[in-house]
């Protein structure tokens, strides 16, 4: 299935592009806590559309409206549903059933998976834009991760070829800064760079691809579990989650294979009376366990399949090879709207591995 | 919690290195399969030790005695559950409780997640050991989707500086020749290369980490679902509960950083009556759901972190820093007793997957 | 948590009686099923406050409006999620806090639960009012499975000291006019008996509980597990989570406790080429797994705790006892409303061993 | 699926009553708790056959062989996982596949369920000899529940048509005598006319039934949840596992029929700084939450299908009609060996609770 997640932080997301509305049930959040809307809301417009050239100019209102699980402002314990109404859908564009697969999109796939009955309109459940409701789920996981001392941040790591290979230990880390840019980096001016890249890729009709890389400061130690409920299983299973992710990766990830273990490994060693890692290859993870530092990590993201030019295809409807233009604007580089996506991602799988380890608190 | 895996093949794993035995449980198994055991025990031997110089030469009676669910040679459809005792444990070797921290391993995160009470003795329930079992119950599944069609093939893409890039075409892959070969490679002699980059690294006292990469073919369209259960999701989860698996990609992975759009879509073709694309940059999963092409990924996996030399450490009962050597011979790279362990998890994704699947059917 | 069920059916249920809204979400319901709407609102109607003297005559409007899932009438495969807004809510009645605890209901075990920050107005996430959008989920479930040939029906076996104890035969049973009745009952005249009996009670500025008993037929053998996905466990889980349900059992139920073995046993025979079973005291149930006879449970209902007479209880704001006046009008008599609640969990525990059956297919 | 239980406590069964070991795996225990071992193995004997004429004189060597997630006799936090080998086991017995279906057994439904592939001898998977590891996983979570200071005793309410009706009020269980007792009851001597009715049956080639109800002293208020997660949802869930099992009933139960409102709900008082009900009608559950009152619960149970006296029957070889007789010796009576059984899925279910309970606090 393809809609719920969670054993002690539960996930129910639902809707389609161009339904009546999009939005996530969450149970299990804890009673009390204050919700900051306008910080919610902040995160929300990270991702919606239209905040620069780089990104579709589609308006959407995405205002969250909360219908049960909050009262005056506090949560209550009980389930969170949230939904978004839709309201720039002009399904009237779409036909009566789809016919040119998309290269890159859910058609072709979703097709088969639900028999000819899913809701092909705007791409449907598959939509990135059922990503919204869950940059909500995160925003309240982030507020309660932050009253934890825990922090989430990111940066775009590569925009095509253009890379930001700065380390993301705390000390550098300007966490509001970040938040702020739209093409968040650590080294200065490659955000123009990357801009650049992106633009270029926008005038010949293209998309591109990148790599955000996301930090996780102010963890304990001892969140998680070996083997199946690793730290590394629980948030790649909700980071391959997003639509566009291709590849995950954990500390040095796929840069271990040319290390030695001499290499690799981090020592250990008392500090101030705290036991750490002089070194952060595993990236904050070790047994599948947080060691208490910073866990880092990178996602793959693949450029977005809208693109303009020309591209080949088939027709359902006539079963027969044919040519596919793709109409309207889309996002030439979905990076920056991915980047509160993937930190909503690891609020939550955070929170689900902290309400796990509480549950078996001796 | 650790140990179970699946909604709708379920497995539960149990055991430590030094207790009585190790195992596994898995329910939701299909009835009436006759079960291969002399294929089983092929699996289990590829990823036991002692194979060659490159693998610890610990020798480990790795025969898994099956207590339920099978009768007269075929499964019963009720839950399957096969342990291996643990006979080669000299555990008076260990003394009474972790003292210094193996940099790399689970000893501190284990100690805090807990409370100090955890089986310490040769990584216990942490123990790449345990991926004995995984690998029974991987066999049993790849028995039954070998029957729907379906076939599950490894090489090692790279080993430390030495990389096997060839593609895993279908048409390319000897499947046979591949699990023969103790260092299974596509490109004719890149096995002994790697093997003397293993051996340098053997003979530095060191160990050496690499890249496995994984085909699936004969995939129908159609499993897998967006968000949540995405086919990404599920076959990371088991991935990233592997010991020393740092990072997954799949298709491109990473590699859809620098790649435009144009570049990254698979186009769609009508060939002899199906629907195929003209290229696979996306592993044969889009949108979370299989596409019918093969589905290739690929795992880094970290050097082993028991290696000769001495290394930094704390000492938990004098809370000081501290020396540590690790006596004793270990995997100075697990790559080959790895590969077995990957497709075994393959396997049980997938059929996890279809069972789902299944379940959906109208 | 309180509001999820299911491995292969996914519900998550939301909302507190004075809200925003209430609903609900199922997925993993199949493909391309067309939804007839006005059946779901006739059992939607059953539910209904205001149908009689014998309940409530507050006036709210139940139209369930779906946000996602459906396409043209038709099941997408993917999440269904409907709400209902609350609209004749009156919160500025119910002051700042709970305060006087109500006997009987979950006044006091909420505030425990959830540390005082529960939404206490009406009953809150506890209300019965929530038992909505569980109606709307079973009606879908009730579509499916008569597709199937399956159909639940229901009637009240006991109102107060009332009992209607006719075998709930095949041959007896005349689904659509017990639908029709406000107390269906199966021996003709008792329905009046029944009003009389709860029309004493709400004379009395009192309540009155019951039994209710359903029987599924058309089901067929193999539906279940032993141990703990029994029809019998999937089937109470669910039944047990109707407020006010206090008492399940399946057959002959606590009747056995009398039975010897040679009256409870079912004998079988050969019929028309069919094994059947010539009486059906275990209800339809064997070994937790359907025999293909008539599934047969009933119920306890509890009387209604909101009462008019004057009770016992405590003040949450001064610590001391207190008597308890509660005013407006309440339904003295829950059975007629709770009768299709009962009928909706039946055929969403059924379709969930349906659909976990199908996914065990060989 | 039939072997796993629990979302914060895991629970997976395995084994069949002829196979070569039956066994059970709890993840999610809390780390460090020393196990009395010979405790355990007091709870194990209680339900072993042959302590009475009452029950069958087959000897079982129940002696449950800790596997995993127990060193220095305290848990690690880890899997625990247990075996009891198979010794009296004479297969040869069985033939070559079910025949003659036994009325009141799961000879047919589980043929069916499991294509004929299922382990028939003995009642395989489905023989109540799995209770046995179910009252080891209990007896842990017991001893657990004790030193949070709660006690789960049980009494025989009804055994055929003798009733012991007396209340289980706290003050006058004495938890020890009735453990020692092998039909426990609380007025003194009905054990005698228990034995005397359950003689007659057994001397009748009959079996008989009854009722058992269970206290459960010294929970706090707030376990449990509205809805799915409800306490008589998990409990009933895991009771109605309990092969034989076919009523459950909270408090009252089916008593509060013909209950008023006035009479069912239960006053608030304060006693010593304490808000308690003066009455206990609910069974300890208000809303689904326990309420720090005693939590009662009751369970029909049927007479044990296997009986002397010839039964009619049909032939799975011949598709014809048949008759059956039933050979060797079993219980006449299975209450005495099931009451272990109630209180050991009692435990596990409020285990279960409590957890969940852990992983909300805020």
């Amino acid at each position: 299935m393809s809609s719920f997640f969670g054993q002690h932080l539960h996930l129910s997301l639902f809707g389609q592009s161009h339904g009546e509305a999009i939005g996530i049930t969450m149970d299990g959040f804890p009673a009390g806590m204050t919700i900051d809307m306008e910080r919610v809301a902040a995160e929300m417009k990270r991702r919606a559309p239209g905040q620069s050239s780089l990104t579709t100019p589609r308006k959407e209102a995405d205002a969250p409206e909360i219908l049960s699980g909050v009262l005056n402002g506090r949560t209550t314990g009980q389930p969170i549903c949230a939904i978004i109404r839709n309201t720039n859908t002009r399904s009237k564009d779409y036909g009566d059933g789809v016919d040119l697969l998309r290269p890159g999109h859910a058609d072709y796939t979703g097709h088969v998976r639900y028999y000819g009955f899913e809701d092909w309109r705007g791409g449907g459940h598959f939509s990135g834009r059922l990503t919204a409701p869950i940059v909500f789920a995160g925003a309240l996981c982030s507020q309660w991760l932050e009253q934890q001392g825990v922090s989430i941040v990111s940066h775009i790591q590569r925009l095509g070829n253009v890379v930001d290979d700065s380390l993301m230990d705390a000390g550098q880390v300007d966490a509001a800064a970040l938040k702020a840019m739209h093409l968040p980096v650590l080294r200065a001016g490659l955000d123009a760079d990357m801009e650049a890249e992106a633009t270029r890729a926008l005038q010949a009709q293209d998309s591109i691809g990148g790599v955000i890389e996301c930090g996780v400061y102010g963890l304990p130690a001892g969140l998680g579990a070996p083997f199946f409920d690793s730290v590394e299983s629980v948030l790649s299973h909700l980071l391959f989650s997003v639509p566009a992710v291709k590849g995950v990766e954990f500390g040095e990830g796929f840069g271990f294979a040319s290390l030695l273990g001499s290499q690799a490994n981090d020592p250990f060693r008392m500090v101030e009376g705290n036991i750490v890692t002089t070194s952060n290859h595993s990236g904050g993870v070790q047994g599948g366990i947080t060691n208490g530092m910073p866990m880092i990590f990178r996602c793959a993201v693949r450029a977005t399949p809208s693109i303009g030019q020309t591209q080949q295809t088939v027709s359902l409807k006539t079963g027969e090879n044919a040519d596919l233009n793709i109409h309207g604007r889309h996002d030439p580089c979905i990076l920056p709207r991915a980047v509160p996506v993937i930190e909503a991602m690891a609020a939550i799988g955070i929170m689900e591995l902290w309400k796990e380890r509480q549950a078996c608190v001796r």
